[in-house]
């Protein structure tokens, strides 16, 4: 799941100049880069080590992370960043608590098999798969401090390197957790602690610089939806680089004729706790038998949560994602579908196939809407927000993914974060 | 294993405007997109079926194909085409009787499974992983009418669509194999002839048009290497197309200092079966403590090959491809490192990370070497010419891609070309 909303869009904000934003994060890469030797063949203890060291430093509320996130909060008061965002921006203990228990939890998940193999091959030889790391991967990310130790922990934790780039209003608490935090675990843990990067000057110009350096940083994670991640995948690719990210979002419900309704008002209101984010409901699908009796159902429900119904004839596109709307955040979609192949013919082609879920007793219905919806994800008589790669897999996410290709899709997390290698050798050889 | 050179440079050939050239390549793909609702949904056996039946048309060697492939040797032959590609051109009872046999395994390859559980989640709800269809692929590939049948045949067995476009020389065969075989086999299966579109018109345009559609073929995949594959690699990613491609490519061998003399003749031999071949021998590392005597030792080899070793200090780039300039190809780069770990840098840094081999008696330099090469395919004590989906996986290659980043890597086969799918349901749904 990702919040929306939250990037930085100031395309003309003063920045460094492009040459010397490439500078920055080319000489990020390439000390990363020095130090994956670190890591590529370090025992899985050692990164787990790491993991549990970044735990222990956290639970330590140590004073200069405390105070560069004063002097970020400061910052961000002072030129006027509203209370939400402060609020996220902010390393309460109880937060460097839960960071350190996700850290914890981390460290305690096997390492995913690095060699399977394949089959034996004539003349004593075997084929097997193995799992290398890519490398130096980038990522940029919203303003949240504690998304800089979260990525950190999850390239560390699938042996890659990393460059980090996050909005300006975090660079202090981000810099701060990197000096006290993740340097001295990956020290601990006998890591070299150049491994991961953090960019420590602000200015958009740095995210367009981390995506068009392919030869050093040929896999960049976009977090974060609309214009601004929308335009940094394209520059991505039109540089090489493969961007793994989620521009749009929006998920599709959709309700059969056999649905109970108790099931789903209680989806409904699941699927609208938070309206900011890209896997929340913003389209609403009806079969037309059940049109008039779903409207009904739901309007006092609707009204309990201020969320204003958009019903057809609509003045705008069907997949418009209200999460990107500022002050029309509390809205939704309703249309009118002939049945489940129609809902997700609709979803496929209005929408960026995020998520969408089907909310039937008819598991012929529920089976022809999963079968038909070609999304990231797909729910039958589950709410869409369980889109997240915490709420899936129980491991954290490093971001959501919605390309048509082969490779990560949907949420991505530290077991996609490695490269296909094929090995061809003698049965008893130890290479 | 790819043939390098083969495919069309003529970058100012007479061509359709791109406009027009556009216009071909989207409607043959919303054609193949019509079709795809027929495959998402039948039985394994049904693709199958299709197989056996084109296996079946082949081995009738029915009598307007054989005048197809006629009519294009007449052309191609009066326009001056080498003996070597006019025989690869040409769809002998041998030949049909190959590839028809080839249809046949592959319709014995088991299904991959669709549906994989991940795990349990609170609720009485289940997480699973899916494989669903990519949609509708592009393809394009070396003026060879067999391939069309190959790559027809792969995307038939991973249910998905497809756009082919192959070399004018090939084109009146392509065209006819179509019409003849592929067609009439996917209706006797009871699935939509239209799914597979074999682009008509000749000119590279159209090769372009293929890598520029990212709505309709969201994934294209280049076979052959050079100027021409790295144009389109280029143009691809500018579109936001993922092209799956290997422009460069080049094997390096290192002989350790405790590699048998026997091994290291015959696999250099092995390696230099076929010199326009990508995964061919194209630069040899020795280590220093072996170089005079590795030297003596294989020259009578490459004297017999008539193959010469260019020497440091050389006059060239370490990774300089020799199978891609014509009248060079016997010719390989030999260079000295220090040891395993170098020789894993130097195939790292000079070379496209296609195929690495090391020669070593001593199994802690051999998984030193092979612990430090980052490329698709590492081999130790087997010639990199095993880098084949065929020969690895025992079932036909779609082709090669050697991005460094996560998904399909090495020789793409039918099992990867799938998009992944998460899927929330209650335990005992049917969806």
């Amino acid at each position: 799941m990702c919040v929306n909303g939250t990037e930085e869009r100031r395309a003309g904000e003063p920045s460094a100049s492009g040459v010397r934003a490439d500078k920055v994060v080319r000489e990020a890469a390439e000390l990363a880069a020095e130090a994956m030797g670190s890591v590529i063949a370090a025992p899985p203890a050692a990164l787990d080590e790491a993991l549990r060291a970044m735990a222990g430093l956290l639970r330590a509320d140590l004073a200069p992370v405390r105070a560069a996130n004063e002097a970020d909060i400061s910052a961000a008061s002072a030129a006027g960043m509203s209370a939400a965002l402060l609020d996220r921006l902010r390393l309460t203990p109880d937060r460097l608590l839960g960071m350190s228990e996700q850290l914890l939890s981390l460290a305690t998940v096997p390492a995913e098999p690095g060699r399977t193999k394949i089959r034996d091959l004539p003349d004593g030889l075997v084929v097997e798969e193995r799992r290398r790391p890519v490398g130096v991967i980038g990522a940029n990310f919203e303003a949240r401090p504690n998304v800089v130790v979260d990525i950190a922990s999850q390239f560390i934790k699938s042996r890659n390197a990393g460059v980090l780039r996050t909005g300006s209003a975090a660079l202090s608490s981000a810099a701060s957790l990197a000096d006290h935090v993740i340097e001295p675990a990956l020290a601990q843990a006998g890591l070299d602690p150049r491994l991961i990067q953090v960019i420590r000057e602000p200015g958009h110009e740095l995210a367009s610089a981390l995506v068009r350096q392919a030869t050093s940083l040929p896999l960049v994670i976009v977090r974060g939806s609309g214009a601004s991640t929308r335009a940094l995948a394209a520059e991505g690719a039109a540089h090489g680089v493969r961007v793994l990210a989620h521009a749009d979002g929006g998920a599709v419900v959709y309700v059969d004729d056999s649905a109970s309704p108790q099931l789903v008002n209680a989806i409904i209101e699941a699927s609208l706790d938070r309206l900011g984010v890209c896997n929340r409901l913003n389209l609403l699908l009806i079969k037309g038998s059940a049109w008039q009796r779903t409207l009904s159902a739901i309007q006092p429900l609707l009204e309990r949560l201020g969320v204003r119904a958009s019903l057809p004839p609509h003045a705008h596109e069907l997949g418009r994602e209200w999460a990107l709307e500022p002050g029309r955040e509390a809205t939704i979609t309703v249309s009118q579908v002939t049945g489940p192949a129609h809902a997700a013919l609709v979803a496929n082609e209005a929408t960026s196939q995020l998520a969408a879920c089907v909310i039937a007793a008819d598991e012929a219905a529920a089976a022809e809407f999963v079968g038909g919806y070609a999304g990231t994800g797909a729910f039958h008589n589950a709410p869409p927000r369980l889109l997240d790669g915490f709420k899936l897999f129980g491991i954290p996410e490093t971001g959501i993914n919605i390309d048509r290709v082969p490779g990560p899709r949907g949420p991505v997390t530290f077991r996609d974060l490695y490269l296909r290698q094929l090995v061809v050798k003698p049965k008893h050889s130890a290479a």
